[in-house]
């Protein structure tokens, strides 16, 4: 299980989110308090929006922590939209190529939580989706892949309806072999201009999911980064989340797994 | 292009061939001057063959002339059946797992050429194999993919059957995605018995390849470690070679490229 | 505070003792249960020896648990006389300068502890070594720079002499910046024949160390890499061992602080 | 020898200078042409300055050709005024902490060249700057204790002021122990307001040096990233550059050394 934590809002520095409060990120890479695992070690990641339309992206295997390089560039970027991960692999090597977010296009992506016996249903998942879109697979990861059939569900146009399909061909590709569908997905996705959210499990049991609305914008993470506060909101279990600086809604997310199956 | 020297032998120090000779591959990594780029900065591996029936494999990112581990391993391992790479990127990221050697069981492989168009063709390829090869596959090089493919084809029973069989399937591949095949093989790899080597292009440029007898046993290399030797014998294009201790046999490999693709 | 552990007896797998037992040095990496942090992620590093005089090194800066070099070395290489190291730095960056083991000619040094206000008197310990050791400098940590007072002060002809010394500048060097004098030491070397550790704190609480006879041999760890067997003894505080495949002395070791500070 | 490349004047994305030319920076790390060794693939770094008073730092021990962060970052990052340097090591390790710039408060510096016999005078030379400078030396380099000497001598104050005495401290320290001094020296650096930069060496034989003025503002380097174009400048040798947006000067830099020795 990882840790992340992603900002809309004002441009702000990235350290005030990702590396200054007592409990950051970065400080969850070390001791997380929510997580199966306390260390986050297996390599991390950023991307962020500024001035181009895709994000920028910077991702090593080195634990957050020991990173001067991490610690630089949070001081100085700022951007009104980012997102930050922090690893602890349930599978995959640590490489940067399976270190969160991934980005496509103008598209990003980062998720807490795993397919359950992927490694029986990887080669239909891949099999099924466009050469496109597979080239720019670069690592092994089910993360990665969830995102890829998130784009192919049309994420452009429909964001909770593309990963409710995705939901669907994760379910089915598991029925199809024979085995018990297992997804956990807290994931965190933007497009440059939303950020969006999700919180699901098929047993029920998703990652925990914090939301808070601050002077300059907002964030959603993992678990949050401060304590004392009394300002963050728990988001319940089967739900998606769309933020902009100037609105947050959140939706019930529940795919009808017996359908989807089907329709898968 | 990248560079790589194999030794078969009485166990010597991997430094006697790797590190240690004037134009060594460590050199070659800097400056090579039988290949296509001089430098080979995109990585290195080394697989040696011990007391296991598998090989070790030590695999970094770095250049190799900058890695004092591997100053260092090369000096305290002896074997007497290793293969060393250094790598000149035609593709794939710069990560571990792209980097060559390449393992499986008790085999080990690595590779000097390419796959002309294989963006087009990986799809197909990797649909091919089996669910247990392809859940070994780490990277996304055509090297680790061919290598794959020779497994399949029985490797174990046949060696220089099974290089035919794999490359008729990605001259297969080519044509059926209506591309030229174009294919650069020249390559090394072991069961920890027999060395074994081939020298192949379809388009009759293969790289280089040497052999050389020496005291202690037998190397064969992309391109000599020292000049003043004269001992040095360039394997002719088209040719696979079988190595043990105490024979070396050198015999013509030509695939009957029209027949392999029907066959595909 | 940093895990480690060594071995001398029959040659035997790094494996056996690094990698295989269920609270192994790789298990420390991610949940030691003595120290004071559980995380020793900075960063290890082996020494062993084998035919050469001076030991073979291999360190990185990955924690040691995602290290599939790490493993595949551990599984191929034999030796009759090991150190390995996990680390959690204490200060000095995450580099492979800082990693432990360091080695000087035949001599291997790796180290639990920290020398207190080391900033304050590290010029004046770094000005007070020779020029030849000075060079082999590599890194900035505290350890390192004991290893080379302790070359320095004779480690080849009187080993607990050459420790008692060092501690003695390092005393020394304390008092003259007006500083209180803290050094933890739990500390393993070896030339290659024998293998010394030294458990010492000038506060009386220096980390712990234990030992264990085994069948093919001797090992000395921070923490018990496996915890049904009776078999591991405490290392008292302030006491100096000795261990050669064939018998081990633990000896007091209290240096007379006040009278070092005056001898420094 | 390494490679580097400076610029000051409007924001422009660090792409444009060091990733986009067709000889940029990236590509002289695979292929100079105006340096003793081609391939410069020893680590990489940039500094650059946006709303902090210190820059921003991003250096790694890849060479920067096969960097994806290096390339995202370039793309994303703005800046006005900034330096980037590819190494080719001349002695230190490959190391973060070896890789210019070396940056100290809002102050960053880079360097191609070297002191020669620096092993017989690092010692006298560390042991003379004060404790504040010394505590921020990392790593091993001629180069950031160089760097170090200016700092001490005001660079604050007096630039141009400060090389001259920092040569002269090189100068002294090599008559000190008894050698021929010899000091290589084509260095930029800057406080985040001017860029700097400095051609000299000891024997006349200074790396090249050229400049350009651009439609947005000033390229120094040590040589020109693009060949169409007549608008570069070469430096003559024994020449200290100071550049704003606004205007650029040319002096000579012509430290009297028989006298510096004296003077140290």
């Amino acid at each position: 299980m990882c840790r992340w934590a992603a900002y809309i809002g004002e441009e702000v520095f990235l350290e005030d989110i990702v590396t200054a409060p007592c409990h950051s990120l970065i400080a969850q890479s070390h001791c997380a308090q929510e997580a199966k695992s306390p260390t986050n070690g297996d390599g991390f990641g950023l991307a962020w929006y500024g001035e181009r339309p895709e994000p920028g992206l910077y991702r090593d295997i080195l634990p957050a922590w020991s990173d001067p390089n991490l610690k630089s560039l949070c001081r100085q970027i700022k951007s009104g939209l980012f997102l930050a991960h922090v690893r602890a692999s349930t599978g995959g090597a640590t490489s940067r190529a399976n270190c969160h977010p991934f980005i496509s296009g103008r598209w990003s992506f980062m998720h807490n939580g795993q397919i359950s016996g992927f490694e029986k249903i990887r080669r239909r998942l891949e099999a099924s989706i466009n050469d496109d879109l597979y080239e720019q697979r670069q690592g092994t990861t089910d993360s990665e892949l969830f995102f890829m059939l998130m784009l192919e569900e049309g994420l452009d146009a429909d964001p909770q309806g593309a990963v409710t399909r995705a939901t669907g061909r994760v379910v089915a590709a598991a029925h199809g072999a024979g085995i018990d569908p297992q997804l956990k997905l807290t994931a965190a996705f933007s497009d440059g201009t939303s950020l969006f959210a999700v919180r699901f499990a098929t047993d029920g049991h998703a990652p925990t999911l914090y939301t808070r609305d601050g002077e300059t914008g907002r964030c959603i993470v993992s678990e949050p980064f401060d304590r004392e506060g009394q300002s963050w909101q728990a988001v319940p279990p089967s739900s998606f989340v769309a933020m902009t600086p100037d609105e947050m809604t959140v939706r019930p997310f529940q795919p009808a797994l017996a359908q989807l199956a089907l329709a898968g």
